[in-house]
């Protein structure tokens, strides 16, 4: 399936700033760019380099005063849905050095603290067992609420509200499948049915030997999501990192399914 | 019923510090103090005035190098047991001033993140129903286990462990108790069977007019607690705060029921 | 000196929610309420009761939908000015039970993280000259930035942050009174030249055997605040406790001196 | 120089647990392993994989009851002393892709919350003065304490409580650092000269195109350092990670200047 990506970013930025961009889809086998177009509105050039684990771009820009960036793409996606529950656990020890990291707390996933939580929840299961019985919980047990978090909520935080957005959802189920031996990373995405919509993020878990997507809030569809940037929370996958101060003035993120379009047009 | 309390306190302080001792059993309507002596080594004279509330004492001592206190009563212990999941609803327009600062968040007891949670695992319940079913609830879900938090261990993060001390049953019991509405406090106290044997930290709710004692570690009986401090958390019923450093050597706590000493006595 | 004050808040809550409200000014010996009329507008009676310490008060409402408040007050203000850094220091062991709360660690501050610094940076001063300096050094040290903190923002941020609001600064100055022994607490308050205009938050330090407010953000002068309620930190003082969740539409309050008016008023 | 290592741990795990070792120096251009020789008694075989940045390496092993680990080394280290305040800043959009991680907020290191300290307190410094100055900040304003700080204890609280031990000063110094621009990671490090001897910590900013490493606690010369592993905070470079619960009963770390051992045995 093909997404098209219109994004745009309207800000100010107080005195002079650097600004670092992850607003990209990233290149990989199943996810292809079709057509892609980042403009930025500053004075000096861009700098652009890789993104976490080499997947997706990080781009410099020094902003002073009014700041926008326009992007624009079509994402073709070839992925294969994925029967999670079905697939075998992984040894710790078998683990790739890569994916180690992904084991480990980090500022927004406070696994260390919910061992005995997936121990008890969880009893007796592993692998993708688990991943998606976690997965199924943070679904369940969570309300989607915009506005009910911030800046500085993390998993454990959302674990006593029981209420977050997309990047709360992500944080608890990654932060819950690392607590039960699984690495589990965030990824910041473009989907199209998030509502409303915005830059989504979404959890990456690793199992059977490769990384696969979950969205524990629903509304991405696996075979839809095309990813920007991976890391280990929402500090390594923001889209947008301003060493200083900005104030939004707008900013809007449509994410169409293209064929959906062609199909419509094609009605007409 | 009666209990023997002997307690042995043996520290040593740098330098010179200020100690706030709060280990004396409180006189109150369903707890008289037949005998009680405390002996504190210092060098300057103590100084004892009412605790939280206007229950208990607090006695400042200062101490340099060696400290130690010693501290040995009786108290006639004369509480009828109560059925908390009998007890009605207060509406919180009817609680009295006093209970009101039980209502709001504290230092170890974030109950405002916990309305959600509350809400939908205790849907439909409330009063001493609610506060009933709480107790069961952090009872059931946590496992006791010696040296599994600290001195910064929070509700929140207690909630996330699903272990912990006396001290973490009760900040947990009162901030789920405070999420859904009830007026709840720390207390602590001496109690027979704790263990291992220690200052102990039970519950207190606000229910049908009355403070009542719960303790969700599920180890002392309601009608065997002798209360030392009350407060919003382990701040406020510390049995000893040190203004400095100050290293433990040796603290012994020792609580015997009176009767059975009697009646195993009388045995021989 | 006399000050009119002239509240309004309006807001949206949704469900039904339990609100507590905490905007009257105390009346208290050095603040006499010249007149004064709360108008809660919401379906059920209103309930008072006294606020913490028995100072000021807290007003009970229930609200579901639209929920305005207005509040309406002359307060004439009779409190000489103090020469804080010339109060001699109290021992701890003097100081009255009611005082010892104030000298803890609360959620906001994090004073038991602060004794380090507060020996090194202010070495050799007690009593009115420790707070003095104290205060001294978070006027200089500190940014006054609208926006800059949230709900969740704690002493220990801001002493980090170098900035924030009155709020902020508050519980600043607190954390290092009480990390250098001398009790300090949390005053909600209405007062002239507040910019912009809001509730205002400064503190109140034991000394000499009496409270003294001190305003670390120098926006108020001492002579011309009046109290709404004192307590550990913001959780206590907070104008509005919302029991549920609910959006300002409007909130509105406007401080004058009388005096000034009348004078201005003379002049034409 | 060359460094004579030798380290045994003794620890016992309750039921089986997956174990993370990260004890062996780093084979790197400065520090190159003579001889090198781990051993760990445990019932799997062990797997070795890289650690972060490709540097060192980690060590899985299963254990159940009794754990040991013994590991030798003679590293020879061929690192000479840089003047770090000579050296010119690199501009945010000059940095290598691999470096930007560490210019990012880590679980143990706020930077964000630092923005302003250091731009008020080290205003007009940047690259190697900055780092300089921060440095000496660091060793001036920190006392070293062991015992004062525990597994929880990020940056912010090092701020406020003005000491801490290796690892605390480690990451405030790279919290500064970032906050102020420049990458900074933490490193785990044997060195001679530790007290009490220990695994140490250390600070590695990126300056002038290359990671420069600086000891906070002032206990180690740059040029006496050998690393072991490289990270976020101290979450990454952990020697030893339990997936389940352990308790250290021995932990032996010595660290000699093998030029001192030879030349004080030639003197006999």
């Amino acid at each position: 399936m093909r997404l098209s990506i219109d994004v745009l970013l309207d800000y100010f930025v107080d005195d002079s700033a650097e600004v670092l961009l992850q607003i990209e889809a990233a290149a990989m086998a199943d996810q292809r760019l079709e057509q892609q177009d980042l403009r930025v509105y500053c004075d000096n050039p861009l700098r652009a380099m890789s993104g976490e684990e080499g997947i997706g771009q990080r781009t410099w820009a020094r902003a002073s005063g009014s700041f926008q960036a326009e992007y624009r793409a079509v994402v073709a996606i070839d992925r294969a849905p994925v029967d999670l529950s079905s697939l075998p656990p992984t040894a710790m020890a078998e683990l790739p050095a890569e994916a180690i990291p992904y084991l480990l707390p980090s500022r927004y996933c406070e696994s260390d603290h919910f061992e005995g939580f997936v121990q008890s929840e969880f009893a007796g299961l592993e692998g993708g067992a688990l991943a998606s019985a976690i997965g199924d919980w943070v679904r369940e047990n969570l309300t989607y609420a915009s506005g009910s978090s911030s800046g500085v909520t993390t998993a454990m935080m959302t674990f006593a509200d029981r209420r977050g957005v997309c990047r709360d959802y992500a944080h608890l189920l990654v932060t819950l499948a690392r607590a039960g031996g699984i690495p589990a990373r965030c990824v910041s995405a473009y989907a199209p049915g998030v509502d409303p919509p915005d830059f989504h993020a979404v959890a990456e878990l690793w199992l059977a030997g490769g990384w696969h997507l979950i969205d524990a809030t629903g509304m991405a569809k696996c075979g839809e999501i095309a990813r920007v940037a991976v890391g280990r929370d929402a500090t390594d996958i923001a889209f947008m990192t301003v060493f200083g101060t900005a104030t939004m003035y707008r900013q809007v993120v449509k994410v169409t399914r293209l064929d959906d379009a062609v199909r419509n047009g094609g009605v007409g």
